[in-house]
């Protein structure tokens, strides 16, 4: 068989060692003679799990002591609805920042449960660019500040942590999580679902600042209350075990790899490389501005609608998956996660030259 | 290795045939040269799989046309808040009848958001015997009336369908669904966390009846509204894909193994034996009644704690695992889910008899 890579925006690939990893033990984790997914959550070895990959994912992003890590579910969507019943105080509103789909639907989202001020950060001519950051002028009226570190559609990434102030910021970051390092100190939470960076859907992430944990209003469900489910341990339920456990084994090889700053450098390498071409070109176009350009999903296009088809049904042929763009914006996206090989960039590259050819 | 049989509650055992398959096909499914939990749920393939999985699950209940399946995250603790969130309607209240644990905690999280009544149905001297199940005269103050068909913890479990007039009659079935079959008509809602019988912690299913999708109070996160997720056939986020594969192959494996007739014929000889050997013994007993032994749960002790711990840690040592109660109640439990092949029951039950002889 050719060699298959997968350009999925997500779900996405996984280090193919950790699938591999999995396998293995499927039918038999630890010894057991069961698999993970057939054991209790409240078992020592499945609580050791749990508790190795907090530590993990502590020294992977350096979290501090007043941050706490939670393993939920209901993907950034949940989290959509479930920050502003938990963060909605006193100023009784919050402010989004639009930067594109993503931030817009969280916005939407929480608008049922609160009043919600939104701005719009994100020029579009002549090209795709995060126009403002500074809100450090209005953010003393707000209970907390969203955004959205990588739209994944359009493939716009912010780099620079917004100014707000005293404010919390909050951060959908699921397609980008773990990209590289952050400070996490600036942050009030950072949530992502995992389908993207962290292992298989079906597991959210949220790391936040302890002293914004208790103050959900009382009808929050008790699987989204910070406060109910860092007294639990994450486990007010049956966690899903087997999204968990996979992504302990991303944390494991994360951590393997030389943490962080070795995956942003790849990263970097992988995303550089493919912008470089795409600039080189005439046939194939990118309209996000250089410091929006975002390492995870790379959008370009023909600028013709059947050639881009051609493009993406070529492709598949040729083993590189997944290469149609978001329907609302049509052309090709390559979302190249931490688990894209720096080859698999190299093999579309190589293919994008030989398409150019036949049909410039 | 001794054959290792695994009687944890949930997180349960999986019919192995179905890990055989999850872990031969793990990297490589459908030839497609990725996991299945790596592709987009809405690329052809993964619709293709959302597809057949409903029609299997319809198939297995014989589902009416006018009912709906969604697939959704959260677990039944999800669906605590989301029953009331999407049902509560011109009556403003529902009735809860508490049997146990799980339907006393799920009317808990319901007042979170409706005026609840609750009755308790469960008789607790001289056994554990579910006492009432006619609710005919009251039932039209209701929006509904919820109970829990199966308690986990104690083992009781009710075969006989409440009467509740004509007002829709909503089950917690997580850890009884797909035992036996059953008059879907004669509920408006049934849902379930998979980690019992359906497949891994991670997805729900919910089996509502059409009308009575639409009333959803405006701040129902939408992951739970069930007009949203209707349109978006379980799809308005990424769902658990995975886990929603997992379900898949369970369906499939309960239709080649003869469906729901030969599924509780298999449930009620692997339950029969269990309690036949337990009337037996003057050593252990069980202290439900006989209409309400759980097929699922059976829960047994000697009535000594030091005894009891011995026999589950000698039963571990032998590979029959996960058998000691739930906290609350102690002893010991048998979880025999579907999955649990009767030689397990049959392995289980020699231990037993040699544990009597040692210690009697």
């Amino acid at each position: 068989m050719t060699e298959i890579y997968n350009f999925s925006a997500g779900p996405a690939m996984m280090p193919k060692k950790v699938l591999e990893k999995a396998q293995q033990e499927l039918l038999n984790w630890l010894d057991q003679g069961t698999s993970v997914m057939e054991v209790s959550h409240r078992g020592k070895l499945f609580m050791e799990l749990a508790a190795q990959s907090e530590a993990d994912l502590r020294k992977l992003y350096n979290v501090p002591d007043n941050y706490r890590i939670l393993f939920l579910q209901g993907g950034a969507r949940g989290q959509f609805a479930a920050i502003p019943m938990n963060l909605i105080g006193k100023k009784g509103k919050a402010l989004y920042l639009n930067s594109g789909h993503w931030s817009a639907t969280a916005a939407k989202e929480a608008r049922n449960f609160a009043e919600i001020d939104e701005i719009n950060i994100l020029e579009t001519e002549p090209q795709l660019k995060v126009s403002r950051l500074d809100f450090s002028d209005i953010a003393e009226q707000y209970d907390y500040i969203h955004y959205c570190t990588n739209e994944t559609i359009s493939g716009v990434e912010i780099f620079d942590i917004p100014n707000v102030g005293n404010t919390p910021l909050v951060a959908d970051m699921s397609s980008n999580i773990l990209a590289r390092g952050i400070d996490i100190n600036k942050f009030g939470v950072i949530y992502a679902g995992a389908q993207k960076n962290l292992g298989p859907a079906g597991i959210t992430i949220v790391i936040i600042r302890d002293d914004l944990i208790g103050n959900a209003r009382k009808d929050t469900p008790s699987i989204w209350n910070y406060a109910t489910q860092r007294d639990a341990d994450s486990m007010i339920n049956t966690p899903p075990t087997f999204a968990w456990y996979l992504c302990s084994l991303v944390f494991q090889h994360l951590l393997a790899e030389g943490g962080l700053k070795a995956t942003e450098e790849r990263n970097l390498a992988k995303a550089t490389l493919l912008y470089e071409y795409l600039d080189s070109s005439t046939f194939y176009y990118n309209t996000v501005a250089h410091e929006n350009r975002s390492l995870m999903n790379v959008t370009f296009t023909t600028g013709n609608d059947e050639l881009n088809a051609k493009f993406v049904a070529e492709a598949t042929a040729c083993g590189l998956q997944a290469l149609k763009g978001h329907k609302v914006l049509g052309g090709m996206r390559a979302s190249i996660y931490n688990a894209m090989p720096i080859d698999g960039v190299k093999a579309l590259i190589e293919f994008m030259k030989v398409f150019e050819q036949r049909n410039a």
